[in-house]
């Protein structure tokens, strides 16, 4: 850790790769101004399909290649990376409305996974399809083309798997409508 | 994102808030010269029943209060953060023998939880126990007193839940061992 010009502690980190995919917008950057609810959770709905559906390739920089072996005998990996079409204003955000759903109740950025939060970190486990040298294909990750990759990490039941998940009603509800078809 | 001094993209990330733990080591600061394997495990297997059972506190900044309102919904949350113990040059490590356990074959950074890695941005999925303003109480955080958080998110199982599950046959077998008494 650094002290930035104003003496914060700052961490800083270099991308470690590159997500190449198919998906080049993020979920909310479409306009959506003039739909009605019911037009807006199809769009959603087709987009998540859509995600889960993709496979794309995390393009390790060469210079780590030798870190990645091992990974092949993982079924799954967690991938960090940096939504780096969310503008350095959304950092400030403070509370909103889940997926921009003005019909949930708003929250507090902590407590959604908004791309749009102080460090913008995302995170997600998805199923390993194959490696070539510095290249992973993995399917169904949400990242857009261009993203920094931060990290790659098998994924661990000790630190990620959870008993007796309880989530939010307002997540519940997403995901219920994610499922229906 | 910005530049450094040498052109290479840098992500900064600011502390949202400190770890406060009764751990104050990391699993491997032990000098452990001269233990055999079964003492060295033995003491693995002590320190992680000890995490297991440990209540600890997320402090988060006050100015970032507001952001946590609605967390109190889900039973588990989602920590990233920062190993700040981990010295800078610990970050060019290529590969490592899983746990510093000799005899398990060396694994590229990349494929094991290591906290020593280019970007040493650590995740852990633990329940919440309660939250008082901007303090948050969780379970089995193995995180030292003083890290720093990155980042608090619920834990979503889209992102984070996983189907037909297979690690590598060094992880199951540390699995294995934790788990035994």
């Amino acid at each position: 850790m650094v002290s930035d010009s104003e003496g914060r502690l700052e961490m800083r980190l270099q991308p470690v790769g590159v997500v190449r995919s198919e998906i080049e917008t993020p979920m909310m950057a479409a306009d959506e101004a003039g739909l009605t609810l019911t037009e807006r959770m199809e769009n959603v709905k087709a987009y998540h399909r859509r995600v889960q559906h993709c496979v794309c390739d995390l393009v390790v920089d060469p210079q780590y290649t030798e870190l990645l072996d091992g990974i092949e005998a993982f079924s799954h990996i967690l991938v960090l990376y940096w939504p780096h079409l969310i503008g350095p204003a959304r950092r400030n955000l403070r509370k909103v409305h889940p997926m921009g759903r003005k019909d949930l109740p708003r929250q507090g950025i902590f407590a959604t996974c908004s791309p749009a939060r102080p460090n913008p970190v995302l995170v997600s486990a998805v199923p390993l399809v194959t490696r070539a040298a510095n290249v992973l294909q993995v399917k169904g990750l949400e990242a857009v083309d261009g993203s920094p990759i931060i990290d790659i990490k098998p994924y661990s039941r000790n630190y990620l798997q959870v008993e007796g998940l309880k989530l939010a009603d307002w997540m519940e509800a997403i995901h219920r409508e994610l499922r229906s078809d």
